[in-house]
């Protein structure tokens, strides 16, 4: 039995604002920051001890794991950075008021984009400024893996690939997990571990800063699953 | 022509005590927090984009590498920690005040063991509830290769296979390398590095938070050093 630990990072300075954010690098806000140490002292008091951990190649949600093992006493823990792990790409929305944007498109148009299993958001093309193309942190990238907006099908389709490679591989050789990351890339995990149908699994929010346990078999199911 | 990247981590709060630290974990001070912060800002007016950065197991040093990264927007780069850059190991002289350890075996053995290349200190033994043997840190490790107390000769051959393993092949490979770490691991480097003498290199000070930048030729050799 292995323990695999979720934390999602904590309110960002865009949430605060009300904004869609998806794969923008923007920093916790300081109550992000509260939140990211809260989780960290509850895995302490839980005597969890990581042998490794991955997140996100965005900032709020690396700060969440350093935060995470800077207070449990093991910022010693290896740590693995994807952009596999990173938040649901947002297309064109990202940078834009969600009351607004459903001002101009519609609260039902909007309320699919944010809710519907495979509705994708409208595109951000390569040729845009703010596409992610042009970033440093994707540059070792074939571009044609860089999102132009997704959905959480498609989503969990980048995010798997490094649950198999990576992280699954650690967890079946006995390894103590952290994953710091996002809610549409956590979500496309638990949708993949507790085997949860397309349609239900919007319905399911990880709440932020409040570190999430599986433990799992040896085939990988799920034995239990808890919050601390 | 690639970039080596040192960076020194500051004043620990042990430093501030004027103890021995060695492999005690200690925090960065307030002071030594707002050196790597500095050291950061540095680097991104100097436009150095890393490919990778090293530091060691000790939080000072990963604190400073996070606070580095932060600070010039590229926290995202992969991070690898390893024990063979912590601190020269300080034995039994770890804890111990300098001041009183001066009174009590005389300024020069202490003289000595502070600045001899080749003199050991008094020993830390695996039986000792102090010794870095009971840490999970090091638990993957053979016990036999966990110091007892090191002088920068042993320092040096202990620091010298990660350089040939993991951080000479990166550089050969093109890549702009940060390494955040201490004042004897990073002297370890310097002497192999600028083929310093025994008996010149216990001369060499490399300042806290100050980025020393090496550029290396396709043999490794040293092109120009500067720091920031």
């Amino acid at each position: 039995m292995t323990k695999l630990v979720f934390v999602r990072h904590g309110l960002s300075e865009w949430n605060a604002l009300n904004l869609f954010t998806g794969w923008v690098d923007v920093d916790l806000s300081e109550q992000g920051v509260k939140e990211a140490k809260e989780a960290g002292r509850k895995i302490k008091a839980a005597d969890i001890q990581f042998d490794l951990a991955f997140t996100s190649v965005l900032k709020r949600a690396i700060k969440t794991c350093h935060f995470v093992l800077e207070e449990s006493d093991q910022l010693w823990v290896p740590e693995i950075k994807s952009w596999r792990l990173n938040e649901r790409h947002y297309g064109a929305l990202q940078g834009l008021n969600k009351k607004e944007t459903a001002d101009k498109y519609g609260a039902d148009q909007v309320q699919l984009w944010r809710r519907s299993y495979d509705t994708l958001p409208p595109a951000l093309p390569a040729s845009d400024p703010n596409s992610a193309v042009h970033e440093a942190k994707y540059a070792h990238l074939d571009k044609r893996v860089i999102p132009e907006g997704e959905n959480l099908k498609v989503t969990l389709e980048r995010v798997l690939p490094f649950w198999n490679d990576q992280i699954a591989p650690a967890v079946l050789d006995g390894k103590t997990v952290l994953i710091a990351a996002h809610g549409n890339s956590l979500r496309s995990l638990a949708k993949h571990l507790e085997n949860i149908s397309d349609d239900d699994i919007m319905g399911l929010e990880i709440p932020t800063g409040q570190p999430l346990v599986y433990e799992l078999n040896e085939d990988l199911t799920v034995a239990q699953k808890y919050y601390l």
